[in-house]
């Protein structure tokens, strides 16, 4: 079972611009942001608390991964929404039931979270990440 | 202040198929998503209640509205991010004052709230939604 929106991704050209736009949107210190390199996914992250679930932006840290190629093709904005979960293999049973299929085996993500990716042509062409809960 | 992300919002071409296969991937029961009419908008709307967020679905209501449009120029996907506040005029004067700009007066959205959206040139393409709690 899903219990929240972890967050919602959007992938950005220029990170530290990106912070001073949506915490001037936002109303947030932009000095509470935390920053972290997610190496596996070739990106530079920032996270911005809100409530219970963040805004996660997404800057690649090269041309190569798959935040640039998307930069690259489509520019910037909206890039994947993240699900939280208490026990991601337990969700992975309950999904492939229901005939919805990883992308992967389950990977780290930012916050060394344990992470996977479903296909998008089975939700509306959106990319969804399960998180598992810390 | 932004307090939390209400919703994160998805175009879709059938609200029926989409409800079913959001609430295969959420485990959710689709008897429980609520579904209203936003004649403003032009669509029909499921809400996927997740914590203390919503996956919305959106479907067009006819041909001409902003989300039929988007369908015809992009195809299924992510639409925009819903940011709740519990005053939404307190926040359009302190956005005002960091120069980010509504693309209308307030109006009335999904479930007779005051929502406002903001260009989305000033948040990296993303389109936001500032919606004022109940």
């Amino acid at each position: 079972m899903i219990s929240n929106i972890d967050h919602i991704a959007i992938a950005v050209n220029d990170l530290d611009s990106a912070i001073q736009q949506f915490s001037a949107l936002t109303g947030i210190d932009p000095e509470s942001v935390h920053i972290e390199q997610v190496p596996s996914e070739k990106v530079r992250v920032a996270f911005i608390a809100l409530g219970s679930s963040k805004i996660e932006l997404l800057e690649p840290l090269d041309r190569s991964g798959p935040i640039a190629t998307f930069l690259e093709k489509r520019g910037e904005g909206l890039h994947h929404i993240a699900l939280e979960t208490a026990n991601l293999d337990k969700e992975l049973e309950r999904t492939q039931k229901e005939n919805l299929h990883p992308l992967s085996s389950p990977s780290t993500g930012a916050g060394k979270k344990k992470i996977v990716f479903f296909n998008p042509k089975d939700t509306s062409r959106v990319l969804i990440e399960f998180v598992q809960k810390m």
